[in-house]
């Protein structure tokens, strides 16, 4: 095991009605003027923003509002909700929504007390300090609530960035399963298969000895084959989006992850495709994901058969490994196919022709240095392939 | 799932030679004036005391030192390290050493800012404001470190009650596995028991529909049952302590037992044990835990099941899954034994004639209503009854 930092100082309150609570939180976290912001319809149509701005007001705390967040976050957004704040002398950003309006609740909360172009942190600037923000999730997939990241797509060429510091990580999040009881099933399919894609990219290391941090992963794992097809079926069974939703946290905020290397150009290659095509992130994730592992099962293939026998059931075949390593990814593609998620580029939207120009984006884009990847260094060559293997 | 709160702000720092980055953290989290708190002899022999006390002068960070403390901490110590904050002017307490080491430093620091007797806290009264507690952890067992927990025994009467509250979870902890290679065998096997006592009281639960922190607490005892040999027949395999020490951490800083009712009557039984017998508190729980699940399988024989399925590989006797509860137990008590735990009564010191009397103190000691246990409700004559199990 590495040498690791673990530091997850989020006040995380979970459970139903907790969003009644909101002004309470922001108060302890010494809110006074709070930036609502928020992404479409659903939250004003639910009734959800009405609940939280009459607990706001319980507590005396203002508030402005920013709507209109879209999946796949957009730059020209947060440059409005930064000036906004500064406009409006703003002291908190609280997001109501799912990753995309709390990444961009985080871009907007760093930018606000940073002199310079706030795109500087989605180049590789680390973020130390921000506004404090405070999430209200409506959505289990990005892990976004427990963890210290953001990804935001520039419009100025429509690509995805990641930014990452302790600054951004939520003072308080409050989960509410009952809040993604009313999701499209296709929408919590999606979150599903990045919840899912979060501890993939953890689990796939270099690094010898990690006992731990396997089983815990392969532990959420088991808890979304088990819970997955229950909310498909019926959106409203509160216990398994329950479930759901501490996996998705657990998932990201890296207390599994620690002291290994992880992989992460699964995410690489997806930003690509939801950059260009703005498909649903986890949609993308579901095609790129099977053929990724695919690829690279050459590189370690006794971690593949771990995987398939602990996670996915399958029988160990002792003198053949490669094969039970290969029914784990077939029982994924099954899995993946079960919740209604894409399995190739046309159910995507994408195109073959464009394959070149993505694999290029993916290893040189905006500094990289040519090779994505901790499990297995991919160059541009590579990429291409796996982008081949999902046509 | 049940509503809950999950905060759990300790800066963790994992990893060889951290101990030596004292100073920084100790400052970092506000520290000028410093209580060295440890234990006996080993800190001094190994030098690590001496490195940490170079670590805080590198940093120009004044300390005053008290050891002394023992297994099964008591409260005189308490008083003495509480005067000697008062009359240092200490600002911070940094514990060196185990979970006796850091629980003892917990109450210290809760005291020294509390004007009433420290003991109140250890009668019901949460601890909501302390002095900041750092904490360089030498063995992996009672999760002190990453918990708002206490236990001390009080010398007059020598009982042994806890106390809890957000005002106690350290700031930083340094987790360095190197530490714990020079432990004593038995102390090793009395923390891995410790562990997997943690996980079990949260295991057992009257709480449905809890797959997420079923999955966690399976994965951390598989680590447990995998590990545990390995530092038993070599201790100073380090990859090995370090999948422990992350797994004690992750068994009892709460994350894997959130919105469960949690059960910890077999802590209780055996605080008597170690209260009244001076034994090492792993060393009670490995003697408790089988005579506790033999008792209490009738409440919920599937979810014994699961556990003996799961977590120890039992055939399910889909017909009988009693049958499988009980292989389930015996396993568990073959992997206490494999690691040099005691199975009953004489091999603690443990007398017969005591029963009725811990019985009863565990019941009613204290404040206690008669009754302890979250999973299964013990009255004194169940608990006798337990206590008889275990001759």
């Amino acid at each position: 095991m590495n040498n690791f930092v673990f530091y997850s100082p989020t006040y995380f309150v979970f459970g139903k009605e907790q969003e009644n609570n909101t002004g309470k939180y922001v108060k302890r976290f010494g809110g006074s003027k709070v930036l609502i912001h928020f992404g479409g319809g659903s939250v004003v149509r639910t009734g959800l923003l009405d609940r939280v701005k009459a607990s706001l007001k319980e507590e005396g705390i203002e508030y402005v509002e920013l709507g209109g967040v879209k999946p796949n976050p957009r730059s020209g957004l947060v440059y409005t909700g930064i000036e906004l704040c500064h406009k409006e002398k703003v002291d908190f950003v609280l997001a109501v929504g799912g990753g995309s309006t709390i990444d961009s609740s985080k871009a907007i909360a760093a930018g606000a007390v940073y002199d310079g172009d706030f795109w500087d942190f989605y180049q590789g600037k680390a973020i130390t300090k921000a506004l404090p923000v405070g999430t209200i999730l409506t959505i289990s997939a990005a892990g976004s609530e427990g963890s210290p990241d953001s990804v935001i797509t520039n419009e100025n060429g429509m690509y995805k960035r990641g930014a990452s510091g302790e600054g951004i990580r939520p003072a308080f999040s409050i989960l509410n399963p009952a809040l993604t009881q009313t999701l499209p099933t296709y929408q919590i399919a999606c979150g599903i298969t990045d919840i899912c894609a979060h501890l993939f990219e953890r689990y796939f290391t270099t690094t010898s000895e990690v006992e731990v941090t396997d089983r815990l992963i392969e532990g959420l794992l088991l808890t979304m084959i088990k819970e997955a097809p229950r909310v498909i079926e019926a959106p409203e069974h509160y216990e398994a989006q329950a479930n759901i939703m501490w996996a998705g946290m657990m998932a990201h905020n890296n207390s599994c992850g620690v002291g290994r290397v992880q992989d992460w150009a699964s995410h690489d290659i997806e930003h690509e495709l939801s950059a260009v095509y703005d498909c649903a992130h986890g949609a993308g994730l579901a095609v790129v994901f099977p053929a990724w592992m695919t690829y690279n099962m050459k590189h370690d293939v006794n971690r593949f058969a771990q995987l398939a026998v602990r996670v996915w059931g399958c029988q160990m075949d002792f003198n053949h490994p490669e094969n039970t390593a290969k029914a784990g990814i077939a029982a994924l593609k099954h899995f993946l196919k079960s919740i209604g998620m894409p399995s190739n580029f046309a159910e995507l939207g994408a195109k073959e022709e464009d394959i070149e120009k993505m694999a290029q984006s993916a290893c040189f884009g905006n500094g990289r240095q040519g090779t994505i990847g901790g499990f297995a260094k991919l160059n541009d060559k590579d990429v291409a392939a796996i982008y081949r293997l999902m046509l």
